[in-house]
């Protein structure tokens, strides 16, 4: 790797720690909030999410933990 | 993870131990009441825990053991 | 796990192996019977075991080896 | 799990080799024969076996090899 | 396993190479040939093969590699 | 692979790093875009993507993680 | 297997690097093109490739990385 000064994907995932993800899961439901946390296996801490399906929000909590191998992305809000 | 100071999310789910939480499984069922343990790959002892299908009761049970391969997500019930 | 006097899962489980437990499984059927063992990975021994699906009987068997990937819960019943 | 004389699944498992078996496969199909050796991932050898579907003979085969992580449960027939 | 005579299943599995199976896989579709080799994860070279469904030819090859987590059996044509 | 020039799959996707790719995932959603790293399980990091389905452009984000167990395939966008 | 000069299916494979294959994938899409590479996973470098669904051509691309756990079978097209 050392002709890229790209980060890997887990190293990216730990920088956003703290910030607005919204994580989709393989059962199509989205998670809106913040990754309070995250480990190399992709199991996430969220907090204050909102959790949505088809467009419209079905929940809130306010913290849970989300089991890695259910996660299809996870997309960065670099904008919010 | 010099840079923060949240817990990763299996330190935070075994500090709830002995607390309320919900957890979904895959199934979409979801188990609500006292998480009386956890492993690292959340196998889970709850207690006292009522089954919920569709917003329904459908269940009750003193003691279980959930195989942690199923769970979705656990909810960290902070208010209760 | 200092702070808690709470067992393990797994070592719940062992403690009760000779003892009334329902297994559920992924397919949603139930088992009702004493599990005469169990390991690490949840594969368990039932005997004398009912098989229950939509609150029916549906078979019934001396001994079984019930394979862990299996298994959603199981239930131990302390009342029984 | 020196406070119990039950054998451990997989040990059970090996001491019914030669005996006469009912495997359950994940897709619901059973299959009723020998069991002519087993490792402790589940891989079976069957011989003389009949393939059980909703209570029709659907098959016969003289040996097989069953795959170990399509077993969802393995009935001991210790009556025959 | 020294109480038995009787050959473990990878055992069995080898020792069958050069010779005729029929393997089924999860998706119910078989295949009919010489299982030319065969490894300890039940990847199959299959050579002069016909692939059934629901009992009709659907398919012919010279030479194909099977993924072994798809088996579901492998069956043993001693007859053949 | 002394006999081949050709690299290993993994590698080959690691000089990818930083060009356009189309990725479909399990669930036949695509995702093209940039591919700004990928490590050797296939987690992704996506940036500027388009997700499609069935011909549609059904969303667009900045930045995402792609879980790597989720990949079908990787186009790689040589001609781009 | 010093008793058969046979072999074994990744060894086999990898001698076709190069060469035309048809790969099917679990579900269902086949593609038929030059395997440029594979590792012992079986995620495959497929280059020049159509994609056929029942029967038809469903798509074509330059160069792809197909994921090894999503490989059914792979036929080593001998005769082209």
């Amino acid at each position: 790797m050392s002709q890229t000064t790209a980060k890997r994907p887990l190293t990216t995932l730990q920088k956003n720690v703290k910030k607005q993800v919204i994580v989709r899961l393989k059962n199509e439901v989205e998670y809106k909030g913040k990754m309070s946390n995250v480990d190399s296996y992709m199991n996430l801490i969220m907090t204050e999410a909102e959790e949505h399906h088809d467009g419209k929000v079905i929940g809130k909590f306010a913290r849970a933990i989300l089991r890695g191998n259910n996660v299809l992305f996870i997309k960065l809000e670099d904008e919010i």
